[in-house]
């Protein structure tokens, strides 16, 4: 039986992973859950889990739901509930699944409590992957990703050495607006861009992946699990999402992870690394009856925000910290309708330009960076 | 600095192999071949390689062989010189390229003499799989896969478990005929049966490609390496010969290798296994170049060998011998000209109703149907 606790538990990794635990009743247990608002989501986790630890984003939502959970369930809020289910001291296996760079420090946290780690938080790498992955390092800590990209290169590379890899190949299926021109991204809506053509995420990763801005942070969080540098990274358009990326070996020969898309699968082998779980209900892939599957060059002209992502991340030191929060900030004003798609890649590009790099930023200056980001974004509006 | 003996050194895997060997000075080194009859591609092969031991197939061959080498390298001929290559002394790996189940004896007597195997002598496996497994298992002699297909699941189960496959998926370009329907089959020549779309190969593998027994060996190949059930091993038709084989685990998940066609590729992998070693000259996998990748069903309606395949693999015992001894049987009179295309198939279906099986056929009573089932074909004509 292993033990989970699981920040983001609302969100479409988070729910994702309670399907996991829930088809597989005899291997995990759910010993503590994070949500923000979602208190209705909270109840009816706690009703079916029975965790013995909850926590949420606000001290009044936590001051309500108190009232109406068993008294064995403990109720905490804020950065420090976060980080108390980040650190829970009966979990054998932390699923970060936050949304953005809040999930950094209850990272950082857990590391130093030695918790083993399936991430899917990517954004925690892209804005200090190098103080992730040197506590990491240093209390010999796993990070296993959830990403379905990013297992799949995990998974290609089971059984292989690093030093043999020549490149990873990350596909991408293109997002909402794959089949449209430069031209045709003016003044497209909140609601197409939220229409994505395989995968059912959440908003933020949805725009992202129309933006192609989902693609760069995946370069940069590749980088940082994998230790490999930007020019051994590349981007493959493949509609189909049926490939979820590949390992190119120094002797040509490529090793590939596929299946239908279903986040379920990469989550689940992070939870059986290195083992894996049978999956009854789960659809099986049948290559014939898909028929063909395509591929194409990325468009770097098309998606700027990918470059912006190779740039940044070639940089380093704080500049990916700009990255991302200049990117969060921009998603939250585009989905908020207060600023067009393009204008997007336009705050991020701004915000890069004028930012002025930091070679090796801690936990506090990386903080800031990002706070400071955000609300000089926001301010630009 | 691996030392390799190779059987079968002029025929298409074999000549790819000294290419490997060549491309690698310091990391390999040829220190017994054996030839068929190419008299000349032994001697251009001994004056570049120098092994210590060269075994011809006829003993007039090997005297006129004697008179133009350097003393130091030791001439035999026959079964018992190929015994002799395939048990060198000073061999770490065996590659064993021989063509046909002539390869069964030297391999058995080789996995006596302990020595590390890459097979891409299907039929070996084919007409005896129970009798080289088991004598492998015993010595605890690695087989290494040096079909590409093979090579390719091999290679997608390191670092997996083997209870979790749920099933093999052998890929096949379809051969040379893929496009015809059955109607168009007969009356095709010779020459159009050796034009195969995809992979470079001898005369014999071809015409199986053509005939979908190559596929059919293959599958049997795979169920004695694999140790799977032939329910869990499927065949798909994939045109482009890219994706050269996957395994699909329990939990959905799908590991494949590919490549772009080039059987150096898998026999560089069996000789640096687990390693792998730079083809700096190699050619990369270039996806967005070629586009699509297309995938249909089987038509075992079409292409009665792979069901013929199938059925003698379950049957077991001597009836998969029977199937490649009338096999290559009908494959040499079809090259020949004395029987059609589609005539090979009658040939084998015939030989298989006419076979009483026997359930544990002993190495000799292996060689004994085989050469009888070989004549008896002849006889038919």
């Amino acid at each position: 039986m292993k033990k989970i606790s699981l920040m983001g538990a609302t969100g479409s990794i988070g729910t994702q992973t309670l399907d996991v635990i829930r088809e597989h009743p005899d291997e995990f247990n759910l010993t503590a859950l994070s949500v923000g608002k979602n208190i209705d989501g909270a109840r009816k986790m706690i009703a079916e889990f029975n965790p013995s630890l909850v926590s949420v984003q606000r001290e009044e939502d936590a001051e309500i739901l108190k009232k109406d959970v068993p008294l064995s369930v403990k109720v905490l809020y804020g950065e420090e509930g976060l980080v108390q289910v980040a650190c829970h001291q009966d979990a054998d296996i932390l699923v970060n699944a936050v949304l953005g760079s809040v999930g950094l420090y209850p990272t950082m946290q857990a590391i130093e409590a030695g918790k083993t780690i399936a991430i899917a938080n990517k954004e925690t790498l892209v804005t200090a992957g190098h103080l992730v992955m040197e506590a990491a390092r240093k209390k010999g800590v796993a990070l296993l990703p959830v990403d379905s990209e990013h297992s799949a290169i995990f998974q290609a590379l089971q059984g292989e050495q690093e030093k043999n890899i020549e490149k990873l190949v990350i596909t991408a299926s293109g997002g909402s607006f794959r089949d449209r021109t430069r031209d045709e991204l003016v003044g497209v809506t909140v609601k197409e861009a939220l229409n994505h053509p395989n995968w059912s995420m959440g908003a933020k990763i949805t725009i992202d992946s129309a933006s192609m801005m989902n693609k760069g942070l995946e370069v940069i969080e590749a980088h940082w699990l994998f230790d490999i540098p930007y020019d051994k990274i590349d981007v493959l358009q493949h509609r189909e999402s049926i490939i979820h990326s590949m390992i190119q070996f120094h002797d040509t020969s490529v090793m590939a992870q596929l299946g239908t898309p279903d986040m379920r699968v990469p989550i689940q082998y992070a939870l059986t690394y290195p083992d894996r779980l049978d999956r009854p209900g789960g659809k099986r892939l049948d290559l014939a009856e898909i028929g063909r599957l395509h591929f194409e060059k990325m468009d770097f002209e098309r998606f700027r925000c990918l470059g912006f992502a190779y740039e940044a991340g070639r940089t380093g030191g704080s500049m990916t910290t700009v990255l991302n929060a200049a990117n969060e900030a921009a998603v939250a004003l585009f989905l908020d309708n207060k600023i067009s798609f393009l204008g997007i890649e336009e705050l991020i590009e701004r915000a890069l330009n004028e930012h002025e790099v930091i070679r090796k930023p801690d936990l506090e200056t990386i903080r800031e960076i990002d706070r400071r980001t955000r609300l000089t974004v926001s301010q630009w509006i």
